[in-house]
């Protein structure tokens, strides 16, 4: 299996990125790595591996490029050259750190969507409190979408956290206001009908305030509510903590309760560490594209390199073309 | 000024809805309450007091009963009979923390929308991490809105900021997917401009990580995704809190520092809480309607009398009919 992987994106690339790749040739002896980036950059962090492929690109797509333009544009940027290379053949799936939106331009442009799939969906996989984790889409891939947008998202959500995660019959909720089946804006409104008869375990309206107990295993969302929730998440818990550090170091006597929980709480805080479950996948494209969170270090990226592995063994790909293609036959 | 309270709502009432009523009433020698409830259920709690009228009334709506159709059908329940004391000019404005859902249609069908007003907004103010908070609307009073309702919305938050919350010329941000003009849905793209325009202190849009950093005086989005932001810092802060709780719990060790810093961390959760904002405010209607946080004990419903009682003295009422009256003419 071959994963082409962007060297250049990311907040600590190229070096804790080529960690992560070697960690991940190290771990999986079926793997082949295609690195595109800058060589003389990449250079000081590069070890030789029979399974390493060193490709050369000029440019780098930075994080305030514009995404549709960069993508056009930069035509020798590690994150082109790493999408064309899965649209030619030569890789079958691909993994960037980089710029999420020139991420999805490039996914969307160069590899191409599913045939039957209106939209493509940006689909991380969130914690919860209990470990087990879900997957949420989308996230900001579209900001509208229509009823029968959400029913592709919940199926292709399901196809992952069944192939992927390994979740049995994955239970799927609609993100909503209330439970209540009339509850909510015309999006939902339109969208229950229609999920309730969609091939997946559709568990009705879900409520923001269960997302981290694991109200389901796939929630389903416009990328508008969808990236709203997921920073509201990350502001508030990030919040969270720092206001209890700040407590803990108010005094002499808070200090010392510091340093008996210290190592307790930095576990908490790697619970809600969401690159522990993998990057983010861009569903619904003709190969596994996937998005590593911008901050990722090497552990990370190994991690999104393990995710992108098991989608390809598994055929998620082919198995949402299907899917989908029998759906639309009824 | 004559405030009329629903004796009745809430998950502690009428215990603790009493105890903040005659706190209220012994902080503020301008004040008078009506207070409507079952008068039986009601005695245990009550002392006699010169400015508190006791309304017997022999109905109740539940937490679980339909809105619309309790208000229009239970006459004699507390909370609409408080309404009508408002509308029949009994009483300069009312409190409930009862059923949200048929407080907001008690407050537009029994005392009815301001003139020029389309839609009605729920308004709390949100905890920051400064302590200074934060006015969000909508938060649900209506799931879908337009741009031009955004407007009012943003019109409204910024009166109550200045004239209940002491800010001068409050900041006003558009909740939003990113902070560049063109980003966000057709709702926000349609707004951007029109809150250039408007007669307020417009900063752009605010993403949702950077809320509880006060982003801004006044946050304006749609009911829909307002009510899934409350609800998800609410499940985000709630979790975290029960997650540290455990670690605390974890081992001998660390209870030592639970014992350390308990006193510290239950502040903590104080800052967080938004019943010490007072209650969320219903803004366009034609008197200060205000729903206290359904769990509120004797301090949240004080607090929301406070507030009420200063809508009505700076007329907030008022200045939001001749602003949008003065903008609409315009």
């Amino acid at each position: 299996m071959i994963i082409a992987v962007d060297g250049m994106g990311g907040d600590h690339a190229p070096k804790e990125i080529i960690e992560g790749v070697l960690k991940a040739l190290d771990e999986y002896t079926d793997l082949t790595v295609q690195l595109y980036g800058h060589t003389e950059k990449m250079q000081p962090y590069l070890k030789e591996h029979e399974r390493l492929q060193v490709i050369h690109c000029e440019e780098v797509i930075e994080a305030e490029d514009d995404p549709v333009r960069s993508v056009r544009r930069k035509k020798d940027a590690s994150m082109v050259r790493m999408a064309q290379a899965v649209k030619d053949g030569q890789a079958d799936a691909c993994v960037s750190a980089g710029n999420t939106g020139a991420l999805m331009s490039a996914g969307l442009f160069v590899v191409g969507r599913i045939e039957g799939v209106d939209r493509p969906a940006l689909a991380p996989t969130l914690p919860t409190i209990d470990g087990k984790g879900f997957v949420m889409l989308d996230m900001g891939a579209n900001a509208e979408a229509r009823p029968e947008h959400l029913v592709q998202y919940a199926v292709m959500g399901s196809i992952y956290a069944e192939k992927v995660r390994g979740i049995q019959n994955p239970t799927v909720g609609l993100l909503n206001i209330g439970t209540e089946e009339k509850k909510g804006n015309d999006l939902t409104k339109g969208a229950f009908p229609l999920l309730k008869q969609a091939p997946i375990n559709f568990i009705g309206n879900v409520e923001s305030r269960d997302l981290l107990n694991g109200a389901a295993d796939v929630v389903v969302t416009d990328g508008f509510t969808g990236n709203i929730v997921l920073k509201t998440i990350e502001g508030t818990a990030m919040n969270v903590f720092s206001m209890i550090k700040d407590v803990f170091m108010s005094s002499a006597k808070t200090k010392i309760a510091a340093f008996l929980v210290k190592d307790n709480i930095s576990g908490l805080k790697g619970m809600l560490d969401y690159s522990e479950y993998g990057g983010a996948g861009l569903f619904g494209l003709k190969a596994p594209v996937i998005k590593a969170h911008g901050s990722s270090n090497a552990n990370a990226l190994f991690n999104a390199i393990r995710q992108t592995r098991t989608m390809v063994e598994f055929d998620v790909t082919g198995t949402i073309y299907n899917t989908l293609k029998k759906e639309s036959a009824e």
